[in-house]
């Protein structure tokens, strides 16, 4: 993203201030002027609209965004802080022991299956195999001119 | 893209002004004269009419879009400010989180059902795969010619 | 996870503190602030707003995890601990010796079919893959342009 | 395109003026004498028609292509200045911001859709897999004749 | 498997003691407390409710488990001990001279199958094999661009 | 083609005279002698009758290709010139400025299939593509020869 | 096999006296405790309750096998001799003659059948294979990045 | 072909006449003794008669092919030589001119069809082409022996 | 065949005496002790019925043997010698020859087959092959990471 | 082909007569003794019955031969002579110039095929083949041994 | 085939005597006493019935062979030697001049159906083809572990 002249105050806003994604949970949302709107070659509005276009823009934006973010956050973060408790108790406590009762069951039906297996399916897969015991590839660099079958 | 004489002016422009588009959004809106016209070899118009086309070519695409950009630009961004604050904080404080939730659910369902694979259709596989353990390739490079089985 | 400022006291305290998954089962499990809220470029709430979420959250999880906790994992605790016991038992005496059992016969089942399977299918399939006993194959690295048909 | 007497004053011209199709734009349109008639061994008419149909198709083509081009190109020139203006207008302030909304969605609907298949489409698909797992290629270079089985 | 320090004991008492387990026959039976229960970062009961726990359960599990084995372990060594021997009887003198004179039948079996298979099926897919014989590849490195068919 | 001393003076004939076919149009049109008639060891007829059969051939084709040329050549000029003026300006002034137009709209179609497929049928794809993750290939040279199985 | 303390009476005694199976043919009769009773960690049951279900395993075991071996072996070894005799005879003197016979007459079958191959199906399936013979690879190593269609 | 006695006169005659067939037109034409009759070991006629069929092949035919060339040779030398000049004719001012116009009607098409799939398919069958993107091969050399399921 | 103790005389015997089966033909028949009955550890039978068992086994075996063989081979020598001879006569006089005649007309018909498909079947499968004369194979071996669609 | 006693005679007369069949027409045609009479180990008539069996056989087919080969080889020539004769002059005079102008035509079918499958299918087929563009091979040679799912 | 002590008359007589079957005619007939009576270890008959069977079995072989050679074997001789010779005349006069003029009309044919594809077959399938065009295959070694999607 190369700095055009109006967006300087992001710029500089940004280096100083500290990171609030470290994650990058939210990289795909991307608002900023130059993601949204661009003028090729051609088509050049006059500098007066340009420049008016990108401040309504700009900070249209940041005021929506403003009030949004004081009215409804923390609400917000209170739901979501007694929601991830509970999901985590019940993680913790209840599905990985169960996980961990199943995964023992399951060993056993493992052994059982390979044993099976071992002793029907596998020989007769074996002996199908034995198609493809007979493979011959004659690899030549410089083969001569076939004989044609029409002429002595 | 070659400058030919009539171009010259709009490629000094460009250069001197700013780059509108720094993200390559609108790379594929090409409206230069030399994008949509060419005169090949054996097909040549008269000097002045080539003149004139082009110069009528250009003033009125620049007129049209001038006067468009002066008139509808600005309440466009208006439009676009708001509309992304909002989409912006519904991502962030909505949209993330449970997506966090969901994938914490996934995690433990992918754990049951590689428990229940590894138990059940991994050795059936395993088994079925010993079809492919008896390939054996003989590999020649000067092969002798093969006897003519209607010839003693 | 590269800390914030509102994180430090969870990190400090987490160096002091013992590991409690030292198996990683409950790596899914991410539900620290970092790693569910997260504002990108251009949407930016106040400062206040921000940090009053982020308290919120924290604050609410906490206290909600332990009450959890304090109440209901020791129960918890003793019904696993029977279950785990019995299960142990039923697999080390029962299903184990079981299994011996029924190796022991699928053993000699497997050299039936073995041998059913050397005798007919083998021998059949042999024979099939015969297909590819004429494989010849001409490399050629720099081959002369083809001669035209049309052309004497 | 090797020149012909006849072609000599197309040449001259062509490299003395300017190249009207610097994007190369029209290469196809190949309406030169050469790339429209030839007349190969065995097949050769008398000079005199020969020179005289070459110069009747030249002027021919010259003649009425001029007089289209000075008639209808400016009035095609103008309607295309209008309509790529407004074409530019709508690609850069309407359709290139939704581009953008529509990329944010889709965004996070891949990070559904990938946790879904990572809990279960890629277990089952990684199991179904250990099909593969069995192969064994024995490669030799100078294998014995085979054992005639009808013979001792 | 990292020690922490309420398995302490646990892990001195283990290297003490024999190796009960030297086949691994029941390796999947992992009972242990760090197999089961882990709190990951954010979700961290406190000290005394996280203590309760571990020893509920530890102590729970050991009395359950020697309980079961004082009662119920021999009296299954007894009937293993008998089952066993008859399975040992019956595979030695019985099944095992049973597999040998059907090994010697099929052996003839395989030998007519054979020269069957030699007379009649072998050729028709070698036959058949002619198919593979005139594969001829062409490779080349730095392929030249081809000529564009519309034009001259 | 090598020469015969029939078609000497036409050999000669060629050099001195201009090459009416530059860019190899009419290469397919073989009407010369040689082309046409050869006669093989064996069959061979008296040279009288060899030699008025060619002459007449050859006078035969120049007489008739002449009058068609001088009678018919011009005014298919004529017309020629006409059409490949019509079609250069309706190439030029049309068709190419309506593709330009077509290809900025398909520009904008393909970001957003690209978009949606991204989003929707790749990760389901890479999903499935799961199945070839565990290819293991086992490559021996000198492999020995196999335990024969109805033999101890 | 590790031994552990109970199995060295076993161990000892084994060295000492005779190997009686050396053609391996009941390998997969494993009977020793070891191969059927094991506790992981976290189920250990008391000291005197694993000797006492040791002991009462092995000597049950024991005591059963001899019995049955002193009372069955010699009858089955009367009667496996007499079997195995007349199977001998009959595969001697009966099958492999008659195999030998079968054989002569095949190799007459399998001339027919290879001529009668090679005149009708082998050329036929030669001319089908022609299918092969244009196989042109162009490998490249390092490609230049295509071209976008979409843009001039 | 190796010269036998009595071919010797038709071999000295090839060498001093002209070749007539230069271009190899008719070189299928194989009516020399040689490639028609010959006497494989055990079946040999007697020395007369052998000669007297071998003079009697060689007048008939030269005798029939004289006569038929003389009558008819010219006559089908005028025929031809009236067909191939009107056939050029057609083919030179025509056909030609025609094929060149509809390649310039096709080089439109392919430019719009070009745009068409790289907005539609390509996306499409490259998303579907994530299917391929998995493949992990794990190739070995010397793989040790794998561990029989059905023994410890 | 490790020998064991009561197996030597067996041993012994055989190094003194002719082999009596030099071309292999009945090494299928494994009736030795060895062969039929093993015991693995874990099942040990007492010193006293092993050894009767064994002797039991091999004497009566020895002794069925022996009776069958002096009854019963003279005859059957005499009746297979009558018949080999006449197969051998109906071999040598009567199928060899038509083999011989069979072979010649499978020749003719071969060379017919062969022309056929020489003029039919291969052209065509030949034009049908161009379809593989366009591959184009970029191989990579530090790709670059790819870019994301949905992010600038 | 080793001589015997008997074909010696034979032998002398073939390398002091000319070769009948320079062009190996007729290879196929083995009437000799040793081709098709044979007697292995095993069945050996007396030396009488051999040598007159031989003598009869060889002057059987000698006399038989001569007898036809005197009568009607010579009308045979005769027939063929013209027969050949009649198909060269209408193979060179018709059908051959016939197939050129064939060859004429089909080359201005094949320019136009070949445009309108540049048109239309290639770039489909192009497109289509985006689908093989994401394959991506990992190739190791000494892969871990995976992690097994059931144990932690 | 090593010899015993039985069979050395034979051998001896074998080498003194001439070769009956140079070409290897009737390598199959195998009746020699070697090729069908074996004994293996185990079934051992008294010395006195095996030699005698043996001498049975040779003599009743020989006196049978050669009373059938001495009857039936010089008419045998005399038909065959009648036969063949007819064979050869009808091969020689008629089959091989049939033959050749059938392959000069397939000649004439396969240029004209080589033509036909050419023109038709053979671009279609080259347009087809390029769906081979893009592939592209990324060969990784040392593959960087995947990245887990359920996790940050």
């Amino acid at each position: 993203m190369s700095p055009s002249r109006m967006d300087k105050p992001d710029n500089e806003l940004r280096e100083t201030l500290e990171d609030r994604d470290p994650n990058k949970l939210n990289q795909h949302i991307q608002i900023v002027w130059d993601d949204i709107i661009g003028e090729p070659d051609g088509a050049r509005s006059p500098e007066c609209a340009w420049r008016l276009s990108h401040i309504c823009f700009r900070h249209t934006r940041n005021v929506c965004y403003t009030l949004l973010a004081v009215v409804a956050a923390p609400p917000c973060a209170f739901i979501l802080g007694c929601g991830f408790a509970c999901l985590a108790f019940e993680q913790i406590w209840c599905t990985t022991p169960c996980l961990r009762c199943v995964k023992i069951y399951f060993a056993t039906l493992r052994t059982l299956v390979q044993s099976c297996m071992a002793a029907t399916v596998a020989p007769v897969m074996e002996a199908i195999g034995h198609i493809f015991r007979h493979i011959r590839v004659n690899v030549r660099r410089d083969a001569p001119e076939e004989r044609d079958l029409l002429i002595v």
